[in-house]
């Protein structure tokens, strides 16, 4: 049965972008939000799905209500979950002192989906998009985005 | 090298729905399959991605097998990876006492993909999609649902 | 505004791949890397996502640097954060011992979204697409890998 062509339906595109982060030591939590929606914008997104990822196996991302209070419970909230002192197997390959970077990462994830309405993307009024940099030094790190919409 | 056209290619479109939930008090487990299948279908789709979105910092969503007994381990599992009753810096704030609504949705996610095939989520017999409300007081949330694909 | 068609753009599709994956007993940690690029460069995939996406509750997907330490570094964090040993409801139900593989799954997650980039995916140099079945027995299973886009 053929359908009749709607208002938000239109040509879709793929357009990738990259968001470089600066990272200082330790885990850091970097609010991208900004810098998302402003690449979006840039392309025009009007009605689709921006995956934004993280390339690399130390770092992660996901969404917080995005306060001082917040970054301090989630660094804490690792901490618990995968301490930096415990013992790592890892270790007995690189000896550099980040296997527990590496698992806070897997269990968090490296990849987020988020719709685009109206060009906007849908996040809540206090849900921040958060790049986390589980590493132990300071890292330059680029995160992927990609568009695939109208 | 031009392609040879497939069967199963055709006009990738873009379209957005809502999925209203409203939840009690206290940590809630919401089985969302039904609403999504049935919006899907609405839609038409037989072959692309949904993407399963919500907006807000405290909830969140994954798959389970969707039963009492699992309903309760999830609920557990939280309590003990991210206690209701431990201190929370996000407390500092605003006093609303759901620190660890925070943390706990931003560990499990805000975004699930999932792949339509011919027309049905590629979900398993024993898989459902659920809606996880971390939240202390009720609530009344939207999920945005996004289907890209044929 | 019209916009300029650019090189990138081109028609948008849907194509969907199946990649079987045998399991051993226990928790099993799979390098899936080569056979989901292998996928995508038979379906000549360009530019577009890749949505990975496991089809039943008790596995799940992530990323990792694929090494011997950090699979038993992984094995580890899950057996601290559900043990297979705990009491779990899902056992008044089913009696097959493995509510912690469950709520293991549920945690974890069972979709990736990755950026494929003239392509290539966009993982990092030590980044590997893993599949983890937590479940209790040998298992067959099927990923489903479903390209949208140029």
């Amino acid at each position: 049965m053929p359908r009749e062509r709607t208002a938000e339906e239109g040509p879709v595109r793929v357009a990738t972008e990259k968001i470089p982060v600066s990272t200082g030591p330790g885990m850091q939590i970097v609010d991208v939000t900004a810098a998302l929606s402003e690449r979006l914008r840039a392309l025009g997104a009007r009605s689709g799905v921006a995956t934004v990822f993280v390339s690399g196996s130390t770092a992660a991302l996901t969404t917080v209500e995005y306060e001082p209070g917040l970054v301090r419970d989630l660094q804490e909230l690792f901490e618990r979950l995968a301490p930096q002192g415990a013992r790592y197997h890892h270790e007995g390959r690189w000896h550099d002192g980040n296997g527990h970077s590496h698992v806070r990462a897997s269990l968090l994830g490296p990849s987020l989906s988020i719709p685009v309405v109206e060009g906007k993307l849908t996040l809540g009024t206090w849900q921040q998009v958060i790049f986390v940099d589980f590493d132990v030094p300071a890292r330059e790190r680029e995160l992927v985005v990609q568009y695939v919409g109208e």
